[in-house]
């Protein structure tokens, strides 16, 4: 099978590519074909068994997204997005590419025409959701967006529902929680707190915790999320019916229950590292992020959760640390 | 003030635009001109005590929704719309209007800008919720279109409550229940037979009824809609907050109970001209549709529903009728 990863130079794209590549197979099926494609050329996984093609291109131009699904891949993986603050600062580019870009690639797919339906995954957010909302979110609760970017990716799931319910793809929408623990260097992000303060003490780095202990938020590994999108290339779709998106489950966690856990793999020296220091315009914003959600249909279709924060954790120090806590 | 309306030459929109020429005034403030647009001209009301522009034209196209709000109009009703059916039938023409037309016009508002904030009404609708769902929806139900009709209608109440947040314009959104009696001639619409039992048994004509008595549906009169476009006009939207779009108040009630207000309203000979001529395929499209909500938000900021079905009936015997029933 041919498969298209859109967004294929972010975290999770090149998580889900290298996967692919060790795996040489999706579910039952080999992998004759992988096209990476994003705004910078996306680095070829090693020693994949079959054919990469990397491609750099703003998809949301006239004629980018007709290229891309011109080979008629047989799963589409759009993880292209313009983040939450970026779209928040620059009204016109998040609008350009998280809805016009969005809406090219869906309508390149759709002018193939010809019995073309491939499976295409759309990786939505949490950010979907703005305060205030019940303490755990269930399935039906309505769409409260807070940003352009959750405007923009709400306005995606209802387009990749639509797609799907006219016949010109095979639509699944995923909500991912907010992954932590994010590998690589401290960012900007307003959530890059709830991953520093595992990521940086077990590199024997201190890192600030800007909000209260009491802070609670909603987890997945980079390793969840793999497999989420694994899942969702694979199952029988047949069973979501038309409400094509769906929240992911994840771990819900206070802050002092992500310290406890870190105690716990990684003892109290470890621990020390984190230092408070309150930062009233991040617990802000934070105060208007989803905290816990109630996903049963997700987990009805097979999706599966990391089992805890401990697990978390262990996950991070196997994937990103060799196995070890250095000294 | 300045006022615009787009979508002046369908029945809502008249019926607003005629109210607005006998009052002369919205609110407490004297209405100064009114900028009347269509996609044919409409018509001017007769009378008016204020100057009335009339335009023709695709508000989609580049620059015409410019040219519309150059004037720089103090509220927008935006009712422009692409109907259900034919949205479902020609897959671009409503995502051309329904969306593309809808962000023009936002966008062409934003670009303005200079402190330029308008009043902004959108009429969405109660084809934003598709089945299954709960007997009475309430407001925080999510929004499950399944046409592309009400998909649209989602994605601009998405992008009202977006734009509004970032304080392009002061922007309201309402989900209009079924028009019911709507005037004029029976149309293929599939809810037409809602109005169509009342409407022409009172004009002593046969009315087809192709769904069981059972169904039930969620109406307001004209008068209704005419009343909630005016209450969106001039209430103060900052009791509004940041969830934008509202589901209108109605009267939900089975078609049994239309037929028995019917027959109080006008007696045993005028609902005798009502045939039952079951036809199982509009009976399916009905099945997927609300039957009833629980508009608490929309009762709170003041909007007002009809009193019962048989005022409705009622009052399309004084607006239409000249308030008699013809012999």
């Amino acid at each position: 099978m041919h498969i298209l990863v859109i967004g294929a130079a972010g975290m999770v794209g090149r998580k889900f590519v290298e996967r692919l590549a060790t795996d040489g197979r999706l579910g039952a099926k080999p992998i004759a074909r992988m096209t990476l494609h994003d705004v910078v050329a996306p680095a070829a996984p090693a020693g994949a068994p079959f054919a990469v093609e990397t491609v750099a291109s703003d998809f949301s131009l006239p004629g980018e997204a007709e290229k891309l699904v011109a080979g008629r891949p047989d799963l589409i993986v759009h993880l292209a997005a313009i983040v939450s603050g970026e779209a928040e600062a620059d009204f016109d580019k998040g609008y350009r590419i998280n809805l016009d870009g969005t809406r090219h690639l869906f309508d390149a797919i759709r002018r193939i025409g010809d019995g073309y339906r491939p499976r295409v995954i759309f990786t939505s957010s949490i950010a979907v959701f703005g305060a205030p909302f019940h303490d755990a979110i269930d399935d039906e609760f309505f769409l409260t967006p807070l940003t352009s970017y959750g405007t923009q990716k709400a306005i995606g799931e209802l387009l990749l529902a639509d797609y799907t319910r006219r016949g010109f793809f095979d639509g699944i929408g995923i909500r991912l929680p907010t992954i932590c623990v994010r590998p690589g260097k401290p960012n900007k992000a307003a959530s890059g707190f709830f991953s520093g303060i595992i990521r940086e003490p077990l590199a024997g780095q201190e890192a600030v915790l800007p909000v209260p202990d009491t802070v609670r938020h909603w987890h997945a590994s980079p390793r969840a999320a793999v497999g989420f999108l694994l899942h969702a290339a694979t199952m029988d779709t047949a069973a979501i019916g038309p409400r094509r998106n769906l929240t992911m489950p994840g771990v819900s966690v206070t802050v002092a229950e992500q310290i406890e856990a870190l105690r716990k793999v990684a003892g109290d020296k470890v621990v020390a590292l984190i230092r408070r220091e309150p930062d009233p315009v991040i617990a802000g914003m934070v105060a208007g992020w989803p905290r816990n959600f109630d996903p049963q249909r997700a987990l009805a279709l097979g999706f599966k959760a990391d089992d805890s924060f401990e697990a978390i954790i262990r996950a991070h120090i196997e994937d990103e640390l060799g196995g070890r806590i250095p000294a």
